[in-house]
């Protein structure tokens, strides 16, 4: 017998037939002797819908507090109908809105952090053979004010109900039946891994592969809680998220990822000097837009180019205030480009292999594909290229570092 | 200065067109100096989409608590979105849910009983300036489980509100522009009351006028707290319902109303003695169906008719059941028609007159009408006649009791 905590996305509760669906697989976990608790999204499209009618009533960006109040009902609407059909098939079941489990998070609403669950109420109804149906994506604040996390929550839900449970795993049940070494969009060749590891699944998740919330990922890393991601509507194994000792298929690279989500500003002729790159940024961070990759170069007249990339949705905004900072400090100019796509290959084996990198650009390179931008982690190597390249860069490196017999090749060190 | 609570209906708010248009109109009651909580339903149609997904996934009927957490979402997405349209006026206003205002009920899910409103968190709001806007129908029991109060609850919370607040009047804003001495569609002679007794407008509500709860009525007369119902698209002044003493336009009788949602089971030939009636409505209330009308004749061999009304929706049960228990004290048997309508005429008046119930079926004699049944109250008169004879009856009652006039060649006591 396991405690098991079992999250469902949109998607897998998009109609009532899925519910339906959704509650069978429930109850089949649950009689086959487990301890069971769910956790689940709003149907699918019924946020949109929601943020649209937001939207026209609340203008842009709508009153944050009340923003939540009217999200959170979506998450509402599915336990309690989740709740009753897993009645309907005789199974005990109760749900639970994000107060009524005690999901206290801070006050920053739209985007709150979790600060605590009381896991009390949950064990009381498993012990007692209950379902706990249990709203994702939002909690409460010390005001007794609806919170929610911000899109994609519900995973970061799940796995803090599932360290605070102290369950055995926490299935992430979604439309993919895993995490692939590559969008299999892209190319045939991808493949579903069988294990991956925290970090590799964070810079995954970060680099373009939309299968898990990274701050969820890093929950469950802090918890050591492994993770399960699997198809909601297939029975077959996932990929499992454990600590790198449980991984046992070591691969040099575990994945390669897209994301053609980002774009490009670059500030030229800066002064070489203390205090420029805070001078650009800061004004973006308290617009509240996330900077990803960041590249500094000194030009041979001994001014700098600095270059960054923000979310393609910040683009406009961001150009604007770059454009401000570096007429105040006197900078050359600033260019931007929204046509690019970011590309990395990810893997724990890159940490014993030298030369991957240098492999990476020789791959790129013989395709004659420009590499804009580099940026490097431990365990992760991403480049900026035209975005028109982006289905045969990610071809050529998978192909290279993760199809049958290509890990082996890569140089070792 | 004044505290006003106001309570808009599905209608009211039915798009997001229509919730401005309301925030607007809460927006200038603020704005002229009064403090203002407002209650709201569930946005038109969103509840009857919500009880087709519950029937569809939770059988029928659908668990109750359950089903209490999906309805509760109709109202907390209305609050959300008025409290936002609000604010884009310019007007500070904060949503709460039942459980954020302590709307404290009974456990019985579906048809909850209110207990206690938390009425400082609300004033703690109006005396800073801000609107406070409230979700009607829903409360909290003493689990912490979520409740409603049963359809057109939302009356009861707004009534209940204003009483724990000790508003100045608590508005009803609906798609009619007050209470009328009858059905418009039936008459054009129909006309505006200006004002009516608490104890008139509940006799009205229970004889089939639907524009407003009994329940709610019932409460502000035990509060003494004013009603005004009105228009929510217009301006004009509606219908106060008070205290009778208020009332100055003492019309002998101030409305005729129909009811066509009734059906009739008559069990004849029954022994007459004591415990009949019981044994045949005994198993009806253990049923949850609520019989209205009841009359009893004794015929001339000595033995006994006993006819009585339930809801048309509970005829199919109530026949079955009067059947069943016929059959087992030997009456001589049951026979039903769902083909009537309740007609009745009401009015405080009557207590000081006779001859009004003659007058009234010498009216409907007159015009061929005959009389199935017949109920009476101290202000209340109704009779049970052909379904098909409904308008003709309403139009005649209404040129003989209501109309210019009319009052006065009623008999004098």
């Amino acid at each position: 017998m396991a405690l098991i905590v079992q999250k469902y996305g949109g998607t897998s509760v998009g109609s009532a037939e899925r519910i339906r669906a959704v509650a069978e697989r429930v109850v089949e976990t649950a009689k086959a002797g487990n301890q069971v608790a769910v956790v689940v999204s709003a149907m699918a499209g019924e946020t949109d819908a929601l943020v649209a009618l937001a939207g026209e009533l609340g203008g842009t960006p709508p009153p944050a507090r009340e923003y939540d109040v009217l999200l959170a009902t979506g998450e509402q609407k599915s336990i309690a109908l989740l709740a009753m059909a897993i009645q309907a098939l005789g199974q005990p079941a109760r749900s639970f809105t994000g107060a009524q489990i005690g999901m206290r998070t801070d006050d920053a609403h739209n985007r709150a952090r979790i600060l605590d669950v009381d896991a009390e109420c949950i064990h009381r109804e498993l012990e007692r053979g209950v379902v706990a149906v249990i709203a994702g994506f939002q909690g409460i604040d010390d005001e007794g004010d609806i919170t929610t996390l911000g899109r994609g929550g519900s995973d970061t839900s799940a796995v803090a109900i599932a360290a605070a449970l102290g369950a055995d795993v926490c299935e992430i049940l979604t439309d993919v039946t895993g995490v692939y070494t590559t969008d299999p969009r892209i190319t045939e060749s991808a493949r579903k891994l069988e294990r991956i590891s925290f970090e590799e699944m964070i810079e995954m998740a970060s680099a373009g592969a939309k299968v898990l919330q990274i701050r969820a990922v890093k929950f469950a890393m802090h918890y050591g809680l492994p993770l399960h991601v699997r198809s909601s509507f297939e029975e077959e194994e996932g990929t499992w998220v454990t600590r790198e000792d449980d991984v046992m298929e070591r691969l040099v690279v575990s994945g390669v990822t897209a994301n053609r989500d980002e774009a490009k500003i670059r500030v030229h002729a800066l002064r070489d000097e203390p205090g420029v790159a805070s001078a650009l940024l800061t004004p973006l961070s308290d617009a509240g837009i996330v900077v990803d990759m960041i590249v500094q170069n000194l030009a041979r007249d001994g001014s700098t180019d600095f270059t960054f990339t923000v979310p393609k949705n910040d683009y406009a905004r961001g150009l604007e205030l770059a454009q401000a900072t570096a007429s105040k400090i006197g900078a050359g100019g600033v260019e931007g480009d929204d046509g690019i796509a970011k590309v990395s290959i990810v893997g724990l084996g890159m940490k014993d292999h030298a030369g991957v990198a240098s492999r990476m650009f020789e791959v790129l390179g013989s395709e004659g594909i420009n590499i804009q931008m580099i940026s490097t982690s431990e365990i992760k190597i991403s480049v900026v290229v035209e975005e028109k390249y982006t289905e045969l860069a990610v071809r050529a490196l998978h192909a290279a570092f993760v199809e049958d017999g290509a890990a082996l090749l890569s140089p070792e060190a």
